[in-house]
């Protein structure tokens, strides 16, 4: 019945568990895993520049570091996968989050979505993050799955 | 990793889906299910009436009325478990709906919390009823999966 489970991370603490438990439930129901990375659109996008300036040495060097740091966080669920022998991918995006995220979820049909409760964005004080709250109020008939950080 | 779901329920058509997702999950995990339905306390507590006055009459009938509809949705998921070979166990309880979601939960030291994203009371134009809600913002460290009406 489960047969894909997409784990979007940012690398952030909540993150990293809610990771390790779904290649754990990943395992134990034989289905694969899809390491999602969303490279935050909003996080390069400077409001102090006029648009009409060329911002592109600026603005690369923010996109790789940003890139590197999506690939070193799925390469860690990659690598905690095939440690058990469950298959996985990895998908790095760039755009806005709650979007990217149901993108993916509908462009490879997964059957739940496991995501930590706080990124790395959010407040300590809250109980759930932005992204989380984002994905579980879309409008998609996917079911849900949040591990506490 | 996964061997207790707790499964609360209204008899809510999210909660039916939720339930038979709980229940097919568990076969795959191997898992037991907890069905559980909570009489809302706040259904017949009655707002016109004076405290002082006899209301034992009034609330009575009220109560057993919730008591054989709570009866009936939690076996409807107990015969579902049955045909599937999967364990369950049914507990009724009284009082506020979040508050008795989580005591089960801690009880029976549950992994998993399986739930409708929306409930009998909740308004169709939500994204998340207010127990699905309210659960999932509790301060605990069980991981809650919201099954989409």
């Amino acid at each position: 019945m489960i047969s894909k489970i997409l784990v979007p991370t940012d690398g952030s603490k909540a993150a990293q568990k809610a990771a390790r438990y779904a290649v754990d439930l990943a395992k134990q129901l034989k289905a694969t895993v899809i390491a999602l990375s969303v490279i935050d659109q909003r996080s390069f996008i400077l409001q102090t520049i006029p648009a009409s300036g060329n911002v592109r040495h600026v603005m690369e060097p923010i996109e790789d570091y940003l890139r590197e740091a999506a690939e070193k966080f799925t390469e860690e669920i990659k690598k905690h996968c095939d440690k058990n022998d469950v298959g996985s991918k990895i998908v790095i995006t760039t755009g806005h989050p709650i979007e990217e995220i149901m993108k993916e979820a509908e462009r490879s049909k997964v059957s739940l979505i496991i995501m930590g409760s706080h990124g790395r964005s959010a407040l300590a004080a809250t109980f759930l993050g932005s992204i989380a709250y984002g994905v579980i109020h879309q409008d998609i008939k996917i079911p849900v799955m949040v591990v506490k950080g």
